[in-house]
């Protein structure tokens, strides 16, 4: 059965967030006052063959760990959104 | 009132996404088979202040169109997710 994955890696709390600082900072001068706490992150989408939800989420843990965060500075939240027969996300 | 945003920024579709084509190529040698469909994608969060939520989604939405994405080749999902008194997201 194919599932598909939503991934969201963020800097850790208390960790420099530069991007966002640097957005934060332009705001007032383009007209937007009170917008605060802007954090920039990444956010991946895809399909994983699996025999259950709970081997699909073990995959994406997997990925992320080896692949797609570090955990050092980012943390991982994993999201099964839904089965689909077959299709990508 | 303050509202917490989530804005996800995705390629359009039918759009190259070379990050998440050289995933997908990465991870049959790291032992991961069964994924497919990888797309990679931006997530900001931040936290407006605004009389009401149709307010802040606006904010939002004029924040996407001016500065957080590129409308020629990417989408905004924005999300309100939640009210919090005075703590930024």
């Amino acid at each position: 059965m194919n599932y598909d994955i939503i991934v969201e890696i963020r800097s850790l709390a208390g960790l420099a967030d530069p991007e966002g600082l640097a957005i934060e900072r332009a705001l007032p001068s383009l007209g937007f006052d009170g917008v605060q706490g802007v954090h920039v992150g990444k956010v991946f989408r895809f399909s994983v063959e699996a025999p259950t939800e709970t081997v699909a989420r073990r995959t994406a843990e997997e990925m992320c760990e080896r692949l797609l965060a570090n955990p050092v500075i980012e943390a991982a939240e994993i999201r099964v959104v839904a089965d689909s027969p077959g299709v990508p996300a």
